[in-house]
């Protein structure tokens, strides 16, 4: 029986790949080995029942309490923190879900490959800020890495039996966001509930709003060129308001592979999940003359200059990913937060990677995940500097 | 060095062979063996010349002095005639193009089977007239055969990879053809010139025509049958009027794979002639944002009722596609020369059909080509018959 493993089991993905798993026989066709939460420690009980999981994690120690009540009499190890959940992912499984959001699920990731686990990737955070460590430890543990983002798994999906040499380009897809048709002089004003509105698809309030700024598809942008080692100046974003069309390879022959469908996530998780089988999955079809129309435009540089930003990411590399994840999590909990303005979050991360590329570290590559986790903690003491005396 | 012949080489597919094969080094990469060609035998024999072919073949006897003439002092043979193409056939070759238009292209592209070649067929009628025959013969000798047209050179790039089981539909698209937007009460008027332009593809004048009335588009659902064993239900057609999505197959996981690009018969042609590489071929690349809509509905059943002609036809399958296909080509005759209006030609293959029904030969398998040839034959006579009863 295939053992399986999900960090962030109880967020947007994690809830989606539990379904999955139900759906596909749970107990009776899988082992579970892990399941990690945050503080909804009453839910991840239920699913860790219902999987008959050996352990449930919360990644805050105090939720372990509640969490071992909630687990009473199942026989269910209950655990806490990020050492227990490092140590989640040092238990063997066949197949682990990495859908921990944020920085924070880099390590558990990085573990599982130690065991030559199949991975499969959602925390987006993982190859933008440690690809090539990430990579390299994958390829030194014969463990293999699965793309869940939509778009990463649509470009996966388009790159079936093709050879690498032959692609010429590879684009990903944007919705546009919540802002997409406002006016350029409105963007200031946008609100944290405004921008907390995805016009196609169903995800947390963070990568929604990373939507309406674009940030979510820098992040891809870094992602693609890691995951697939394609060129950056191959990789291309469209905006498609439609979110039909995830991703297109584009070969030196002319022809054009894309990837469609309706926008669900549960698309990319079963595809990761049953690999390389397609399995039948609860989703629905899509129905192209319903959708009726699928428009194209390229992405307006002043409205989304996270796109600029994340094109200066890649030509640093080293450890310039790091800062710009880190740089952008602040700037989006100091938006959340209400402390900058939904167009300032940009100028606090481009003001960051700017200090930061004034000494020599940025470059550099990472040797181990402490390089990242450095970088990671001074980019954001950096951008919190930088709101602090903006006063923003 | 690799043996090719070109089946039909002075035609449109012929003739964007012809400029593949002399940009990818013409006589120094290939040994063309024969190279064959219609009325037009001038521009054989400069194609023959340029290719250094051991011969040129004319399907007209009358035109062989001419052809003589063409090639005096060449060193290549020349020969005419239904035996002669059949002989040439039969000169072993690793990659053979079948791009004679019509149910004359059946039988070189059989006959060259035998030899355990790699068949690129263009010829549409091959597959509707014999589909069973000649995929049988294919694997009897361990033969390849690759589509050139470009809905199934899409499909079969999408397939790439894919494992056959897993697939719930495939998608072909067409443009509509010049009458798309008439309103339904001009076509009984509309005229052969009117008929003959396409929206997007620069083809030959009957497949344009073939285009308006859908009839390459049935022909085209036939094949894709035949091809890949797709079962009839799971073939649908979808008006594209942009013809820059050529496929489309959707998987039970709810993913769905496309193939796009310009319309330009090279792309399908170099890719049959390159597989299983991509080499860099000179057509233009696809810039969604330059098209910035791409638009989908379904074919209305009254405008084109040849879709539905298809449907009974596969649902009979045996000779039916042989009676389908030669029907319509006497129908296409008299249309062209102006012997019946554009939507008689459904009417008249229907009748055909409807007539050949009542008999018990329909829906027979064919045993060997001549089957085929003699229920082409009958159909032709009914169909014939049909047009002269009514004296449209």
């Amino acid at each position: 029986m295939r053992r399986i493993s999900v960090f962030g089991a109880t967020g947007s993905i994690g809830e989606s790949t539990f379904d999955l798993l139900m759906r596909q026989g749970g107990p009776s066709a899988y082992r579970t080995v892990a399941l990690t939460g945050g503080r909804n420690v009453a839910r991840l009980a239920v699913q860790a029942r219902a999987l008959r999981a050996e352990i449930a994690v919360t990644a805050h120690d105090e939720c372990l309490p509640l969490l071992r009540e909630a687990l009473a009499g199942s026989g269910i190890e209950a655990a806490a923190g990020p050492a227990a959940l490092i140590e989640a992912a040092d238990r063997p499984a066949d197949w682990i879900m990495s859908a921990i959001v944020g920085a924070a699920g880099l390590a558990p990731g990085f573990r599982a490959l130690r065991h030559g686990t199949t991975l499969a990737l959602a925390n987006k955070e993982s190859l933008v800020t440690a690809g090539p460590l990430l990579m390299a430890e994958a390829a030194r543990h014969d463990a293999r890495i699965l793309p869940v983002d939509s778009e990463h798994s649509a470009i996966f999906q388009s790159l079936l039996g093709e050879d690498l040499s032959a692609v010429e380009t590879v684009t990903i897809t944007a919705s546009g966001g919540a802002f997409r048709d406002w006016p350029l002089d409105r963007l200031a004003g946008a609100t944290v509930a405004q921008a907390s509105t995805h016009p196609n698809w169903a995800m947390g309030q963070r990568i929604t709003i990373d939507s309406a700024s674009m940030f979510n598809k820098a992040l891809e942008v870094i992602e693609t060129r890691e995951y697939f080692g394609i060129s950056p100046d191959q990789i291309r974003v469209l905006v498609h308001p439609e979110s039909l069309v995830h991703a297109l390879v584009g070969f030196r022959d002319g022809g054009m592979i894309a990837h469609m469908g309706m926008p669900d996530m549960r698309h990319a998780i079963g595809y990761a999940l049953n690999w390389p089988d397609r399995a039948r999955l609860p989703v629905a079809r899509l129905d192209l003359a319903t959708a009726g129309s699928l428009n194209f435009h390229n992405p307006d540089p002043v409205r989304y200059p996270a796109l600029d930003l994340a094109r200066q990411v890649m030509d640093i590399r080293g450890l310039a990913g790091a800062a710009f994840n880190a740089a952008k999590e602040s700037a989006l909990d100091a938006f959340v937060a209400g402390r900058i303005g939904f167009i300032a979050m940009a100028s606090v991360v481009e003001a960051t990677l700017t200090q930061l590329s004034a000494g020599s570290a940025l470059g550099n590559p990472a040797t181990s995940l402490d390089n990242v986790f450095q970088m990671d903690a001074e980019a954001r003491r950096i951008a919190e500097g930088i709101m602090a005396e903006r006063k923003v």
